[in-house]
């Protein structure tokens, strides 16, 4: 059996990057070169970031990112990667413009491509065909399928190329590989984290591997972009579904492996089948290697490795310099800090309270606790010289009186972000956020929100888990434990709690769980044991919160293209220079 | 040739509210049988509105709706309309569950359909073809396609149905009509406004009329539905393309029309055409009709009715008492509040003018003028005691200074709506948004943009023909002279205007539209003839307020569905009694 060696680049693209991200690809190579390695494989998308959401749409864009690919070929050639065959992938278009139903509008069209770049040129191309367009996805929206499966022979190694959603779907490419006789099935992915995604991910992996009987490498990106986190966890499986490489999770990595796939036979004709063949020398004999094989860790420290990876990428892909967040003697922004200081170092991190006449001496004296553990910047606020003013002149009571407070907390923070280019986190969970628990343009201002989709009962598990690893490793934890232990409260008027209007965080978030990320109905709910006035109750504020989630203003769309549904792009998004 | 008394229900339907949009179609049914008519056509979507975004992975939701068909057809019976034709846009569902991709959550799937009640039963129904997945839609993220033409044999005459997409797509259903041979091609749509849309449109209907040599019956849904607004502009043409009725644009209207169609001769065998015959008695004669055939305002007017109606519905639809904005003196708020007074009358809209110590005397005159000419509710909140505790107690300076005067103003506004339920207008404009020139948490809070996608150039054309119209009627202009004519500025700092920090406005507002809005590339604007240097500086901030146009922050997806990209639900949205 031919033994080839592998990289697969699990690398860190940023969107819209072209030259930042071809500088990536062009290490990647020259480390997989000096590593002996024959084919270098990178992820979906690795030329321009993913996803590229309307970028897709800007035939400038388009023509710029394909461009690129001939271009990032001669340069592999000209720096001496000539021999080595690298897979990347990136948008190709645009082509033919299409007619747009309402507007006349034509716009581009591309498809979501690997090409395989060899000796300065561009030797073949993959189109991906099934276009995932549920969930965080809208491939649909941006691109148009391909329809042959491509087969390259590498050194007498038939090798098939797919993209991403091609592996998890029956039928389509991943169909015909075992037809087509191919001895390695290389799967490029953008593949992004979700907890216990590594209980479907990688038995699916093993599945396809035994069925088509191919070595299977699946090369995945890693990075935050935006509201996705890619965890990488790229992995080499065989035949038998045994793991022969796996790359760490969350962080760039170049993972080298030799394989000794099936040699190729004769071929059968096959219809949607495009074969390629690559006129590969067999390199010099290169040691033998012991490839690495990660070890996954449990579900809460992957969970804390990927909110603190979300939060990094953020802050740098969008180049702030540092970030600020308040600091109440609560659980959520106790854990936003220790996030944010994982993530950038406490010295990059701002934590500001701002006590009012609400504010209960415990909470201040946690405040401080947690700035003096986790060592950041910190400063004290107090509000109700600020507030009194307001209050007054407009005779505020109620309801408006507490959102006041929060809002004059808004106004604090978005100075400092002015005076000094903090980011501003804001440090609300899932639970609030889904039940609309918090005052707009208040203490739901800022930029990023490290906890946007954890619960509430995750965020109290996710702030033990903490502080046993600091101890476990004999540092500070971070988390006071009186954060963790005291009942929630919003502290805008008197012996307020969470309790007071809102069910138990458990009940709340067990609800919470069956209609927003099960999406049952009410029925179905109560039908599992819950009482129906609180379902009413909490689905109810759900349906009722959608506005505050978006907080950018809607407004009538009267011309061609408007801002919001109608056009949506990236935010990390830098324009090539 | 047999004659057909056709009606066309342009009706104003709320997302999700199941029970009133029924109530709405039983309505449009008794309207129709008084009138005479055999067949009544609704809007697409109908009995759900449109659109109803990720209410379509909801399983609950889409039994409901799915039984609510029958249960309307047994209605209609009931009440004695079981003879006419009804013929209903919902969407159908749920079928099996497909797996999806990365999660294995089951969504659940759904047609888009046009289902046809006749007595107390449902005797057929057609699936959308093409499912539109650009621009504003989003169809191929909730629905999956339909593969059958429709044809109903009506008392000897053969009517096609299609629905919206369907009838822009050459190839598909439309392609089948002519081979069909049918008499009537009856479309029903939920097709959004766009400036300059009846030149596109109604051309469209005609031309198909000419190719399918049917005469085509259009039903639109009229309203404001978040940031859409239908216009209705239903209509039915002949097979020259000569227009028989149209109905009136933004309002809800039963358009009743004789068509003489075809009869229906030999039918040929067709692949993909589901032919249903209908037991449909001839009706008394009834006396002839003069059809509407309204004609369509000039564009400014078109416009102002759009934002007009676009506004009305989201306070009515969401249920608001009222709508509170800043007055600045300038001509977008003073454009905003004819608008609001325009929607709701000046009794339910509250101007507040909030002078700094940088507003000009000329802008509180101009305010006070606005107020008195449109007759609304007015209060003056001065912001100077409220500024400045807090600029001395951050000792706060230039931008940081400036935009905290916004944020006082935001807080005022908020402030006012937690006391009294109002809305809050935020007044901004398309070019501002576009270029980021406001203060987040500022001038931009507020719930409702009616400005939104209105670049300022526009703006300002519409106050001068506002104003026009009511001279011209012999009412008090509500814009005042000043506002329009003076240079527009925010008033932040001593002697400030917008041209310190942007081009000027029509430049701008061409640089926008190439980039925006046609999504042309630098190279390809600068190429039109425009200044490098100033295309530049416009598309890096279009590019950079990106992430201020969302405002609702970003943060790590980490579950099975997180809120934002993740799930996407209408904001109008009731769920049923």
């Amino acid at each position: 059996m031919p033994r080839l060696r592998l990289a697969l680049a699990q690398s860190n693209p940023l969107v819209g990057d072209l030259a930042g991200n071809a500088d990536l690809i062009v290490a990647s190579a020259r480390a997989a070169s000096e590593a002996g390695a024959e084919l270098l494989a990178t992820g979906e998308m690795a030329l321009t970031g993913y996803p590229i959401e309307d970028l897709a749409a800007q035939p400038g864009f388009l023509r710029a990112a394909s461009e690129a690919v001939p271009a990032l070929a001669r340069r592999l050639d000209e720096e001496g990667f000539g021999e080595l065959i690298v897979v990347v992938g990136h948008p190709e278009g645009p082509f033919a413009p299409r007619l747009l139903g309402t507007s006349n509008a034509p716009t581009a069209i591309a498809q979501n491509c690997a090409s395989v770049l060899h000796r300065g040129r561009v030797v073949a191309r993959y189109a991906k065909h099934h276009l995932p367009n549920y969930s965080v996805f809208d491939e649909y929206r941006v691109f148009i399928p391909g329809d042959e499966l491509l087969v390259l022979r590498i050194r007498g190694v038939d090798v098939a190329l797919i993209i991403c959603e091609d592996l998890w779907r029956d039928g389509g490419p991943v169909g015909r590989v075992l037809d087509a006789d191919a001895g390695l099935l290389l799967v490029v992915n953008a593949s992004p984290f979700e907890r216990d995604k590594d209980e479907v991910r990688l038995p699916l992996v093993t599945r396809r591997a035994t069925e088509t009987r191919t070595i299977v490498a699946y090369v995945n990106i890693v990075g935050g972009q935006d509201d996705l986190v890619f965890d990488g966890d790229s992995v080499v499986v065989d035949e038998t579904g045994r793991i022969l490489a796996r790359a760490p999770q969350f962080r760039e990595h170049l993972l080298v492996v030799d394989v000794e796939p099936d040699a190729a036979g004769e071929v059968p004709e096959l219809e949607n089948v495009r074969r390629v063949v690559i006129d590969a020398e067999a390199p010099e004999l290169s040691p033998e290697l012991s490839p690495d094989i990660a070890e996954l860790p449990d579900d809460r420290e992957q969970l804390w490795n990927a909110l603190v990876l979300g939060l990094r990428d953020y802050v740098e892909k969008n180049r702030f310099p540092s970030v600020v967040l308040g600091l109440s003697g609560g659980i959520d922004s106790a854990v936003c800090a220790a996030l944010a200081a994982d993530a950038l170092g406490a010295d990059r991190v701002h934590g500001v309270s701002m006590p009012s006449r609400y504010s209960s001496e415990g909470s201040r004296s946690d405040a401080d606790d947690l700035a003096e553990r986790i060592g950041l910047h910190y400063s004290v606020e107090p509000i109700a010289e600020l507030v009194h003013p307001v209050e007054e002149q407009l005779a505020l009571t109620g309801v408006a009186a507490e959102n006041l407070q929060a809002r004059i907390r808004g106004i604090i923070l978005m100075a400092k972000s002015n005076m000094d280019g903090h980011l501003v986190l804001t440090t609300g969970n899932k639970t609030e956020l889904a039940v609309g628990y918090s005052t707009i343009y208040g203490d739901s201002a800022g930029g990023f929100a490290p906890l946007k989709d954890v619960p509430k009962t995750l965020v109290w598990e996710l702030a033990r888990w903490r502080n046993a690893h600091a101890a476990a490793r004999g540092e500070t934890p971070p988390i006071p434990e009186n954060s963790i232990s005291k009942p929630p409260s919003a502290e805008l008027r008197p012996d307020q709690t969470d309790q007071d209007s809102l069910p138990p965080y458990p009940l709340l978030d067990a609800i919470l769980e069956a209609y927003v990320t099960r999406r049952l109905g009410r029925t179905d709910i109560v039908a599992l044991g819950y009482d129906a006035e609180t379902v009413d109750f909490v689905t109810r504020l759900v349906d009722r919160s959608e506005w505050k989630r978006r907080q950018g203003a809607i407004g009538p769309k009267i011309s061609g293209m408007a801002f919001g549904r109608d056009r949506r792009l990236p935010i990390t998004y830098r324009p090539g220079a």
